[in-house]
């Protein structure tokens, strides 16, 4: 086995292949104890090569948050994508070109773009209806039956556009203040996406419900009723989730080895390269003085990296620098040079910037976002 | 003249070419006449292409954020840049590659990386000491006149680090509540600079100092003993310098144009495809109750767009999607499928995301982000 430390020449997210592996084992055996599928929001990791694990595991079936995310995985062999956001009609070609190619479900919550569409497209899609089970951001409240209903009649009169089900996205539980607020939303999602299965069970032949969030299908083991579950950020993870519960500390399968430049013995804060172009600028509050935590330590190991190291985390970020604030003793175990682990509190967001993953055992995985 | 509209497909940072360039002549005729050189950050633009606009004007020397934006700029024709961040040791490979091409500066703050480059480096290199002027993020403590000798005795004994000056930023400008902050920070720079230069100027022949910040660059015309400066966001501008105070509205030359995929009555919101993954989440607090504002709203019209509309403010973010809350007369103006433009909070970080621009004009500017 190399040594991971001698491959890394600048911050670099490294992945744990086996702990990635285990993550997506672990959601398809609960989708399939919870007689329901697991169509994985692709998302998080972006990249074919990952997909593969997927696809070798069972999955046929994935989510993507874009028209050329899905145009991405199109190309890499997928034929059933749903594009999980209201669509953008300006997109239309794009549109048209996938839909002759795959499977291709879109998602919408108006008249408006169900017009256009019957309008615009030249080939038969799948469609869910977005309903908000009280995340507020988009789709229809699940209450709304009656707007609901005039969507359906639209495609009911539609040639190109199949009615397929409802879609619902918990997102508000990514801001819930403990385990219980997650139970609560995730019980309201799915009282909300079974009553309206109850509702136009007749009107639509094999209506489906499609749920998805990492937090609820991490934690709870109840999906009556839900024919998929689309989970995204589980595949790796990160500070964000393991605070909320939905994984273990060793479930996070992803970290930024970032190289110390500076050390400031005054305020025993050592500096990295790795910034707000590496990491993102998501942040967690840390304690009730509004203490901002962009990450948390980890030592980087010959082939993997550590528990969370105590006594230090990652304080503030610009561009390209980072800060850490240490206690005594972290400060003087790290050296100029020395590589620093750090856990970041949003994978997602990380792993699109970062747009490249070197294992651990040291190669590379390339994604959608790759650089020239 | 072709019109804007039919050319955006999906999220696309608009450029107004004009802005830029007479954003880049304000600064280079303000350097002019404070008799100081304008090294300009290109960390913002991070394109070829836009440095050739300041090429055309006489510029000649630049700073980069990261060794690999000094070698893609070396690549593109650039023979003086200095990469204003403590050096990297694990880019020993890359910085000798460089440093046998161009004039490369290198920004320093340890005696162990002093010590590390006279061990590795192969060709000469000119070495600024990173000093601290009050930001608490890097360099040595301006007034740590004793520690800052060592370094430069260290250099002295070096046949390869030819010790040039010293280099600040005045990065807490970005934090400032209001212009006499930024006048007073500002202000300490200037004096702790030219106490240096007063201090070492016998023992460094042609002693140079560099600070760069664009607020201060931008509002004060008060640079004496100042050799260089080294703006960047000024290119572009944006939300945060607006309200700084360091640009005018129509100095800001950078808009998300956004396409609206829903809109929700009962809130009077709109959402759009545009996301963390686009603008990144660098927000402003827009209130004391802590509302937080990720752009400010604008029409995009034939070929560019208007001033900000009140009324309305991009208000979330999640990954692809954003929420704009808006006042009934604005809800009711835009339908499904229309632009709309939001002014980002952080240029920097934008088009970092963005990876490529579209001029007003309709033409594709890239930059080292494209993507394959």
């Amino acid at each position: 086995m190399q040594n991971l430390d001698s491959k890394i020449i600048r911050p670099t997210l490294l992945l744990d292949k086996a702990k990635c592996i285990a993550n997506i084992e672990t959601m398809q055996a609960k989708a399939k104890r919870s007689n329901t599928r697991l169509r994985p929001h692709f998302k998080t990791h972006q990249s074919a090569e990952i997909g593969e694990w997927f696809k070798e595991r069972g999955v046929e079936a994935i989510a993507v948050s874009s028209m050329q995310m899905a145009e991405y995985f199109a190309n890499n062999g997928w034929k059933d994508i749903t594009v999980a956001i209201a669509v953008n009609v300006r997109e239309i070609d794009l549109i048209n070109e996938l839909a002759s190619k795959i499977q291709l479900n879109l998602v919408v919550e108006s008249q408006e773009t169900i017009a256009f569409l019957q309008s615009e497209l030249k080939h038969a899609v799948d469609v869910f209806i977005k309903v908000d089970t009280g995340y507020q951001r988009s789709g229809m409240p699940a209450e709304a039956t009656g707007s609901i209903r005039l969507l359906i009649n639209l495609m009911d009169e539609s040639d190109k556009l199949n009615c397929k089900g409802f879609l619902a996205h918990t997102g508000h539980n990514y801001q819930a203040s403990d385990q219980k607020e997650i139970y609560k939303n995730h019980s309201k999602t799915l009282l909300d996406l079974n009553e309206l299965k109850d509702v136009f069970r007749k009107e639509i032949p094999g209506l489906e419900v499609s749920l998805g969030d990492t937090p609820a299908c991490s934690i709870s083991d109840e999906f009556y009723g839900i024919d998929e579950i689309r989970p995204g950020n589980f595949v790796f993870y990160d500070i964000m989730q393991y605070v909320l519960g939905s994984c273990n500390e060793d479930q996070i399968a992803v970290v930024m080895a970032c190289p110390v430049i500076a050390r400031n013995i005054d305020r025993n804060e050592l500096v990295i390269h790795g910034g707000g172009v590496h990491f993102s600028k998501e942040y967690l509050e840390a304690d009730d003085e509004g203490t901002k935590l962009f990450g948390s330590i980890v030592r980087i190991t010959k082939n993997g990296w550590s528990e969370i190291i105590g006594g230090g985390y990652l304080a503030s970020l610009s561009q390209e620098h980072g800060i850490i604030r240490c206690s005594d003793e972290l400060f003087d175990e790290f050296v100029i040079g020395d590589l620093i682990g750090i856990l970041p509190v949003h994978s997602c967001m990380t792993a699109n910037l970062m747009g490249r993953f070197m294992t651990t055992e040291g190669e590379w995985i390339e994604t959608m976002n790759s650089k020239q």
